[in-house]
């Protein structure tokens, strides 16, 4: 089954607006009354951290998000609730109600293969507007990016086998099932169980069918033999009363009948408990017996990549698998840590100042400035490095498709950047404009143009990021001009990192 | 700020018919086909096990899960999409048209604690319509279970501390954020940033003030001043430049010259980076030097029970905790693992014939049968077991509040048995009727006394089940007639389990 009804994506539903942290809202009110609404900023979205063992990250979650800025609009409810918390200026109110996002953006293409502390998105605007769009971004874009990197690392372990995405019981909620259907597809699962994922995103639905079936019949035979009556591709459950004295024996009967009749069928069963190894070579060596040598053996029980990849591993003749917990919540770490930071600020129409977040913990320390993200390939069109630069640096090296041309040589390049440039056969630009003052430009693509994107992505990293376990960190360096002016803005920062002596409090 | 509008519940959005697998509806379309519309079945909600290092469960997302199936219907898009498809016939989707739910519940009330096995739900109804349900009623109760536990951990670690629910941002998706939200209230939390949370559902909204405000002004002295200016109980985020070397000295000063210009305040600031022990100490002594001796200090970052409670142990004199990931995604156990398994089947008005599913693995066999679920109290209040009977056993003993008569001996009772209905001074019980026919029936509980029967249901409790680790086992087990059920089904069901040879295939 294939849909598509793009209306009916959540976030073009017009009540989201306050689908934002309440101190987004104190703080613009705070813009507000100190008359800071001529003040522009710039803000990146980027994560801190690959969830374990991964060598890369799939972007996943830009329509949504931009969907969900496109309609941003605080309607008469939403406004009525915020007056009555009595924490608000009817004023403040008032230019809520007419608020309208006007904001630039400027995105990598979901589907890109993307890496740490990387902008994978660079908001500008007027601070009072890009502030409010943190909580919308980061939930869009983390929760659809930490799926669709777990589906390609299933993708990754599952070979060209089938991958059928089996989550919605056990999401975070409606959305996180819808969500987590959209994101696993692009990362590379094959279909979905999830209907309204179907209906919504034109994704592939499947299924067998459900426990109860069999046990609703007096007998398991005579369960599959109604079940294969009602369904043109049956898929039999084998494992309701003991799979290989009853579901197995039972099935091969119903098949043969099939046979007998003259309907053709394949063999095709699915196994949701017990060891899948032993199981599933003794249903293939049963139904091998009964002349049904190509089965359909489908497996679902608590599946992650490594138990996939150890099953195949050991020659498990299965060919489809069902995935759903570990998917949809990608279990070994549920949550992508990015954040939406702020990078610069303009005063009216004056230059853009950089600014910077200092930490003890380095990883926390933001990379200053307007960006520009550009990827270096090698001859064979394999990544070689990613560099973030500045905004307006040395744009001859950053046009798409050319030949990278080597800087001058300046004291602070580093060994990432010394690499990306001097050997690269071409670079590409990854942030591309995505919304003009408030409205999408450029093409939207098609949810199946985005999955192919993911795929040849990950084709074209080198396997030594495809791995399961300890991957080559892929390097991500700052430019020159870049790391510069990140060592003048700490070395000026207030506190102890600064070379002089700590302003006292005055 | 509360509100509070039940009419924006996600569940009562009249379009998600479609939320479900897609194996519930071909095996709809195949009972139809095989007319099986007389066929009623019985369906048991129930999770294997409990979190790790959980000593109980709070049971969460009746409320939502009612108001979907209430509110249950196939829109015409809806069967377009099935149409379009080819998979169904025009008949079954005309079925489904005037498609309306007709089945009966009986639930635990949310709030409530509850253990592994336990019937949580009761569905019974038409086959073809109560399978249909399994997907959103799995979806809603495994997700807001999941969180309202986490969220009563994290309140037995904070103790009367106060406890912020910070997730929207790492949260699955817009509606994990929003189950979330109302799950983590149910638990214990105080108070959430979400404001769509605080709209829909009346929970507080809480917030400081973000990076971005001290960054985008010259100066973080500057950026305090500004702020304290525009809010009336300003908390200061300190850890931007240096907490230590700036962020609390320029806290100092703002509150020093708040109290000069005679604005009483209570000092407050925010550490959301670095060692919160020693920060919080240093903070204490600081602001303690300046007068300030009964600050509030919010702690934010990455925070989950086992550290609030160890830095509790270490006497941080941190007095508010905001915890955001750790608390809606569940960090160390993302999915609570419940079922929705068929328990009985009645063919007509004929008799409950009940259904058992077996498996090699003991936990994923399921107890037959329509049951009740019975708590048992000693003479203090406190819960020593529960046990589960079949529905029409021994009515004598499960009247409310009174005391439990001891059932004549029978060889199966076990030692849970025993001590229950021996040792109790009343029973009550558990599953109680929340839908008839496809209405509901009786109270719709407010959010406020869900939240209140789960603190006073975590209060009753032996203190040996509320530990953070190693808590002691809940003693949960069958009556006497449903052990005998069990076992007599099993000993008829097909397979190796059963004493008898297995069925040949025929």
């Amino acid at each position: 089954m294939a849909g598509g009804d793009v209306s009916q994506r959540w976030a073009a539903r017009e009540d989201l607006a306050l689908l934002t942290d309440y101190y987004q809202l104190t703080m613009m009110a705070g813009y507000w009354k100190l008359g800071r609404k001529d003040l522009s900023a710039c803000f990146n979205y980027t994560f801190r951290e690959l969830p374990p063992h991964n060598g890369f990250a799939i972007a996943a979650g830009l329509e949504q998000m931009l969907d969900l800025i496109e309609n941003l609009r605080f309607t008469k409810q939403d406004l009525e609730y915020l007056s009555k918390s009595g924490a608000f200026e009817p004023a403040f109110l008032d230019y809520l109600k007419d608020y309208r996002p006007t904001c630039s953006i400027q995105a990598v293409p979901e589907g890109t293969a993307v890496f740490p502390h990387e902008p994978l998105l660079q908001v500008e605007g007027p601070l009072i507007e890009a502030q409010l769009l943190e909580t919308a971004v980061l939930n869009a874009l983390n929760y659809q990016t930490l799926i669709a990197t777990k589906a390609a690392r299933l993708r990754l372990a599952c070979g060209d086998d089938n991958l059928v995405e089996f989550g919605l019981r056990r999401a975070h909620g409606p959305d996180g099932g819808l969500s987590a259907s959209r994101a696993a597809y692009i990362g590379g699962a094959n279909s979905t169980s999830n209907v309204l994922a179907g209906k919504v995103f034109g994704i592939p639905v499947r299924g067998t069918l459900a426990h109860s079936w069999v046990m609703s019949f007096e007998s398991e035979l005579e369960a599959f033999r109604a079940y294969v009556a009602t369904c043109d591709e049956p898929v039999l459950l084998v494992d309701t009363y003991d799979t290989l004295g009853s579901g197995l024996p039972n099935a091969v009967t119903v098949f043969k009948e099939l046979r007998d009749a003259g309907r053709p069928v394949r063999a095709a069963i699915r196994l949701d408990s017990g060891d899948f190894a032993r199981l599933s070579k003794a249903a293939r060596k049963m139904l091998a017996e009964a002349g049904f040598t190509d089965p359909y053996i489908i497996a679902s029980n608590e599946l992650d990549e490594d138990l996939i990849a150890d099953l195949k591993r050991q020659g498990a003749p299965i060919n489809s698998w069902g995935v759903g917990t570990h998917l949809v919540t990608s279990s070994d770490h549920p949550a992508l840590g990015g954040v939406y930071k702020l990078v610069a600020v303009r005063e009216g129409t004056g230059p853009w100042i950089p600014r910077i977040k200092l930490s003890s913990n380095p990883a926390k320390m933001t990379d200053p400035g307007r960006k520009r993200l550009v990827r270096y390939y090698d001859g064979a069109g394999r990544p070689l490095a990613d560099i973030i630069r500045l905004h307006d640096e040395a744009p001859d090296v950053i046009e798409p498709g050319q030949p990278a041309k080597p800087l001058p040589f300046a004291e602070r390049q580093d060994l990432t950047f010394l690499r990306a440039v001097w050997d690269a056969a071409k670079c590409e630009p990854l942030l591309q404009p995505v919304m003009e003052e408030g409205m999408r430009v450029g093409h939207s693509p098609s949810l199946e143009d985005i999955r192919a994107r993911a795929r040849d992505q990950v084709a074209a990293l080198p396997e030594e990021l495809r791995r399961l376990r300890n991957p080559e960190i892929y390097a991500v360096g700052l430019s020159p001009d870049l790391a510069a002016e990140k060592v003048r803005l700490v070395r000026q920062s207030p506190g102890v990192l600064a070379p002089g002596p700590a302003p006292a409090p005055s």
